[in-house]
């Protein structure tokens, strides 16, 4: 990866931890049109809100994260002002500073959730076009689900969604659900019955208003998606935690999912938890427990900034280090993509040379370790091998 | 401020924190009258019960604040023992102590919060003729509503609290609830009908029994208060978090606001969270992602001592540094009106430097930043100076 | 208490934690008898599932302690690797790693819950017999009324139950309640009337499947052995917060408790929450308000490795120094009685010297607050100076 940034190391583990070709194991396309200062700032937060009057997205964590590490990519010294580093990246097109921040990321494999926003983004095509990296996807339980509903009968639904599923799994790395945002982890545990599934389409399908789009709400129908999925096998993605005010936090801490994590456990399939800040060490918890529970710090790296250290630090205290993964959540600006490698790498080493020089760590650990977290664990869970030799294959 | 005890710093940032003027957004007066060391320790804890056998309240972070930080402004060495400070705080009285810390504090404007405990504390006229920085009021909605209730038929509580309000508005700088403690913030989130006010009215002056005072704790009324007081546009500062042994602490997690905290974004109000502690970091998010959100960190500074820092790194993790504020919470003994300006100077600066120092935040920064989260962000939304000139004219 | 793994401070707060003679107020025995690396990884995470494919428990914080600060002690370099430790162990006897490992802990008083697996660890009387502290014993109230109910008839079960708590009141160092595996803290808090225990009695009594084990789930049941014990003036421990996958982690707050806290503080007895990872704050606020709520990290220290200073840190912000305790909650691997003690003093060593450098603490006072936490405040609730007179004189 690009080092305008340094953090050198005594030990030499920031030196590794350059070194690690990533995989980013949950995140989507960067912006493909170019944006203005406004349309930025609205893009590096997670409120949809205006910007309250008399303040500046550039007033906070990621902001900063922005001004220090992202500028030196573009030729400004680190701490460069918003208006000079808006001014530069205007320079550039979107194509470029996408190329630019991606490639600068370090990141070896790309595992997309292709589910949102798909208009202003690079498609997963347009990522292999431009990308030295792979591409593999990830594929949104609801949006498949919302894809094979328009002309569908109620009745067909669980079979023609359920082909869906299958069809998808020839080529999807895993799956993803947003059940957080649409309900909140508080559901019922339990696989709902055909019966039940079916009279739930037949509600929400019966309510469907002429002109206006498919958006799948209900609990039953939520939680039949996560029981196909599981039918799979494949690893399942959920957003868990910090996210946009359309989600109720309090109902998404992972560990309201407990109940439905035990009566899943033998389905094979591995449930990747996702950012679950604030409620990460909970995580750690159902990580170390659950054979088949992992989990990251996603986007809460990239919007705590400097303050990410201590959140990586409390990632570590229970998740066993075969369970913890590596992914920036990016969407849109590039940098995003750039700053969640950087500071990962920069935390992760950090907190890692701590716990050496207080005499708590074997000296030799952390570049292994750094490898398991950043590389192999995502390439063990979600095969990626296997998914390349597919590839060619196909 | 006062700065016998000092934490020098290389990059500056600490005498740059010395010398804001801040806005206390949220404090109580200081002891009117003297106190023995029992009713010190007394003042000096959340609970309210007797304090345990073999035990003293200087053996906590408060009291280790207090002896290392508060003893130099008595002419004591830091450090001094709880019985060497207690017998020189003695030699004074409550008026000089208090002019001593208070002043010592560096704070230009005190918001007030006169609902609580007025017998024994200066009143804001007091502190207005005793100190040099300007005082704000902030009105509490149950006390204004249980002192209009008196003498109030339930059919005319509406109609008597509204005015109660409009005439408060005219010089008060915002409201206070402490639904927090009445209820929790589980309550129906929507607006209370005219006819679920009066029937609740009805219920609430029906229970009243002769020679006991009027204490709402309707769910009802609780909420209609924070409506009333949305329509005036005026600050909300609501108590959430960490508090005495009256509340249940895991119904004061802001959190459980977020369904009301949509319903009244558009009322001009902006919600203003106190102390937050432990779920700050939730309070965080709730600032992020709603623009009429803002937050502190209150008195959990003053409670955590030495261990603060930690909790200020937090409080910045995902908030806005334009939506942070700075108060003391100080009610009672004038230390911590001192020490909570102190240990929020020391601990926000330590911070920053920290941040600095690891090439992550930009180092002419802190400065700007300090002054926006200790003066300038309270400054606006409470339109101080609009303040200050409303009442010359008066 | 055995050094090889030395973490030296300018300031004598390592040495000083070094010598404190430890009251260990929540453990079980040491394995009576060998195991396998199989085996031992097992009984190193709180999960009781098969180890994933691909991964070994020596990569996580309580792997690479036991390598770092375990290995000396067996005559290995720190950071010995996972094979070289396993083969070095197995050269040993279980007894004689007992023995290495439990009087390398520097521990005076052993407090042991006997309710868990006692037919693979050290009963009390092994460990008087091997070791040179004293061991006081902790009766698990479930274990008790499970014992107490065979063959005793539902209308007799109150009386039976409450005189066997009379009987074991007379030895026992306190109680030991784990209502937060069997059902949770969210139960409601009053005391049940002697009828709905006794219906409570008869459906359980009445359920029981013949060749099966007892097993007590009713919530009435379980809150009224709480009560019981209440009765007796003698603590009371709770297992809150992080523990093996039996339990719901959401429902392991102490802050559920609050009510019942309440309810019960009049009966002399003090509560003892143990544990309370990543509810530790919040356990910190209870002990803060309540004048008969202490608290520990227990297991958490142990399994966050490295990163305890951080929790260890958190745990000293509310909580009076007056109302923490040390446990190592060490239950088998006697690694787990070692690092427990080892991992607490360097953890408050450091935290504290941090606290002295930064100039928040009195220079002079770790020394004395680690003898509180570690020593002194355990003696006081447990009465142990007592309870060796007693003993003395049976």
């Amino acid at each position: 990866m690009r080092t305008e940034t340094s953090a050198a190391s005594p030990r030499g583990t920031w030196e590794s931890a350059q070194r690690i070709r990533l995989v980013d194991h949950h995140v989507h396309g960067p912006l493909s049109g170019d944006v203005t200062r406004e349309q930025l700032e609205m893009l590096l937060t997670e409120s949809d809100r205006p910007i309250p009057e008399g303040t500046t997205v550039f007033d906070s964590q990621v902001g900063f994260a922005i001004r220090q590490h992202c500028a030196p990519l573009l030729g400004l010294e680190p701490g460069a002002s918003p208006e000079a580093y808006v001014a530069r990246r205007s320079q550039s097109t979107a194509d470029e500073l996408a190329e630019l921040f991606l490639e600068g990321a370090g990141v070896s494999d790309w595992v997309v959730d292709t589910g949102f926003g798909t208009d202003s983004i690079w498609s997963p095509e347009q990522m292999r076009g431009h990308l030295s990296g792979s591409v593999h996807e990830i594929v949104r339980l609801e949006a498949l689900l919302e894809q094979v509903a328009v002309d569908c009968a109620p009745e067909q639904l669980q079979e023609s969604f359920e082909a869906a599923v299958a069809r998808a799994a020839e080529k999807a790395a895993g799956w993803k659900s947003i059940i957080a945002y649409r309900f909140g982890f508080d559901f019922e545990p339990r696989r709902p019955s055909p019966d039940e599934v079916l009279a739930a389409a037949r509600r929400w399908l019966g309510e469907l208003v002429e002109g206006e789009g498919l958006r799948v709400e209900d609990p039953v129908l939520l939680r039949w998606l996560l029981y196909v999925a599981c039918d799979t096998g494949l690893p399942i993605q959920l957003h868990c935690g910090y996210g946009d005010p359309d989600l109720d936090l309090h109902r998404c801490d992972p560990l309201l999912l407990t109940s439905w994590l035990r009566d899943i456990e033998g389905s094979g399939s591995r449930i990747m938890l996702l950012h679950c800040y604030p409620f990460h060490r909970n995580a750690g918890y159902l990580a170390q427990v659950f054979p088949h529970v992992y989990c990251d710090v996603g986007l809460s790296i990239n919007y705590s900034g400097a303050a990410s250290r201590q959140i990586v630090a409390e990632s570590m205290e229970l998740t066993p280090f075969s369970k913890l993964l590596y992914s920036s959540d990016a969407w849109g600006p590039p940098e995003l993509h750039y700053l969640g490698s950087l500071l990962w790498r920069r935390a992760t080493a950090a907190v890692m040379d701590r716990w050496v020089d207080q005499g708590d760590w074997p000296e030799e650990e952390p570049e292994r370790i750094l490898q398991m977290i950043g590389r192999d664990n995502a390439c063990r869970v979600y095969g990626l091998d296997e998914t390349r030799e597919a590839q060619s294959r196909a």
